[in-house]
């Protein structure tokens, strides 16, 4: 599978101290006996799900590609797409089994028809949060319930970028009852999706740069895609002007790096720690970016386009909380072996930190909302 | 300030793959200008404030040293000292500053001594948690204004861990009016300390090592160190029954990893980016182990050693964070201009990410808890 990606050293010099690293890469090849290293520089191709420049997950996403060059002296080289250059947005992991690409960047969601267990690695509704589902993955056996998953199409995936709690969405009427849920043609895609269903609606899954139109037309009433700062972007507010929080469907949003596992495997022990450690960085880099550009566009939407941002009653967020606990109650009930298994991991590590962020994170968030006196910028 | 570094050939062999990597470094000292690789692989020693194998900071430490060697092919070897090993807890900073040591791991309001502005890049009471302060630092100019302090003592430094959201502290008696800080000696250092004094306490700075003692005995009433994780290694409990929540004096605890800079500058910079990125990864990943172990810990700690855990009344939540906000004015009036730049940056960065929190993940916290059916594990 790893016949698609060049090695060329001749495509060197980008950068004045790229002589030096060629140099180094040709050492590692005489010392080590990876077989990927034929000769100099090895070059990856990496797909992408997001439009050009998309804030958050696609600037972090190149990001990414660059620190990793950087961290290796350049004996990595990087070709990056966008969405739709060399694959389409939700051909990523395609791409990276078949060799297409080396490496892919989106979300494991996209992938639920595959096997839906994908859906729980990116999020679960009213489940963990950002934090929490990093301390599952890296601390709490969530990980290596994935790698198992991923093994079978032949991928390594890493946690590479996180959007932090979503919004509910983009609304061009009020939600004020479960009642308004009933026949609402939505785009909101993975286990979200699946509880818009138990409510009544319906769920369409479009790629980040088809919502706009889709919104516009018609086609769909609603839609949710992360937060501010990309909605921003794509211009949702020029077709709704409402805005619901809290994004109960998806609390953190777990973005992903695959791997072409036998290219993974063939790289030499430190380039392989490098991705995986670029790759955890930008999970926890892309989600404070979208924490600080989510305030910033949140305040430019609401002052400068008129929009509204409205928080879900209690009503209806008891109703939507009770039919994600039916939904995953359901999942574990009909669910193989694995999706057994990965929901009573994750089950058990939500029970746990709920239990800590509750006592402090979650007191300390409510106690700074008293109506303190405390200074402001 | 390098001289006190080793680079040292002939200690190589801890691992069967480092015949290859002493190959690539040579090969990297033939072909790099940088003066820090005269031969082979350099040597750096790392000095930390913890207490050998301490949980979350200790282990945090330790792993972000191993994988900066392993990302580095082993062109890096780092000696890990805990507290006391090489220099007094305390006195991390000072050991970086003149080459004792070239890496330090601790929590920059240790140095509250040396310049103020120290504590506000650790924690600031009722300021922002783990997340927004990661957002501002990265994302908001906060790294920026850091830099510009530890230039001065010859530092360069990079946020390398988090505790998350702490705990209030132990104490032996309740808490339930302002009144009872009155008089209180409690172990609470930076920001977190001088906000004791102003409701009437006195504030101790011991290290993790010298709490439990200074507990036992009476020297001291009270005491914060982080949460139950580490609570529970230190023996807390055995001295005091009552842990308070949530910690509004420390709502995110951020762990640095100091580099002497002219050791710092003289890397290549595939190696500093290796140690910078390296940092960043340790940042979240030692907070997720916090929020993962802190959660088996406070029910350990709840079941088997009758461990109360309460929450602040509103009351004094208020009071404290009143008193909490008129510390930061207070800073900001007598500060110097660095530091009126720092809160200035500060509390934009509050004012901004508060406004996200609060519309989507404070609310969905709160959404949890509202009493939905939901399986467990």
């Amino acid at each position: 599978m790893s016949r698609n990606a060049t090695t060329d050293t001749t495509k060197l010099g980008r950068r004045t101290f790229l002589a030096g690293s060629a140099a180094l890469g040709a050492a590692a090849a005489a010392a080590l006996p990876a077989p990927a290293i034929a000769s100099g520089t090895i070059e990856l191709r990496m797909v992408t799900s997001w439009p050009k420049g998309l804030p958050g997950a696609g600037t972090g996403a190149e990001r990414l590609a660059r620190t990793i060059e950087e961290m290796s002296g350049d004996r990595l080289k990087i070709k990056f797409f966008a969405a739709g250059e060399l694959v389409p947005a939700l051909k990523c992991m395609d791409a990276v089994m078949d060799g297409t690409a080396d490496l892919g960047h989106d979300a494991s969601f996209y992938h639920h028809g595959k096997n839906p267990a994908f859906s729980v690695f990116f999020a679960v509704p009213f489940g963990m949060t950002a934090q929490e589902q990093a301390a599952w993955i890296y601390h709490g056996g969530g990980w290596q319930l994935w790698d198992e998953l991923n093994q079978k199409f032949g991928i390594i995936s890493f946690p590479a970028g996180q959007t932090a709690t979503q919004s509910f969405g983009w609304f061009k009427k009020e939600i004020n009852s479960m009642d308004d849920f009933k026949g609402l043609k939505m785009r909101i895609p993975g286990l979200g999706g699946e509880l818009l269903k138990r409510v009544g609606g319906s769920a369409v899954l479009l790629p980040a740069g088809e919502i706009f139109a889709a919104l516009q037309s018609g086609a769909i009433d609603a839609a949710e895609f992360i937060g501010p700062l990309n909605d921003l972007a794509l211009g949702f507010h020029q077709v709704a002007k409402i805005s619901y929080g809290p994004g109960v469907q998806e609390p953190g949003g777990m973005m992903q790096l695959m791997v072409n596992r036998k290219k993974y495997e063939a790289l030499p022990k430190d380039l392989q720690a490098i991705i995986r450690i670029a790759a955890q960085w930008m999970h926890e880099d892309m989600k404070v970016d979208y924490d600080i550009g989510s305030g910033r566009t949140m305040e430019v939407l609401r002052t400068q386009h008129n929009v509204r941002f409205l928080r879900l009653n209690n009503d209806v967020l008891t109703g939507l909380g009770n039919a994600a606990g039916q939904l995953l109650q359901d999942m574990m009930d009909a669910g193989d072996d694995h999706m057994k298994r990965t929901l009573k991991s994750y089950l058990a590590a939500r029970d746990n930190t709920m239990r800590f962020l509750r006592f402090n994170e979650q007191a300390f968030l409510n106690a700074r909302t008293l109506g303190i006196k405390y200074p402001t910028a």
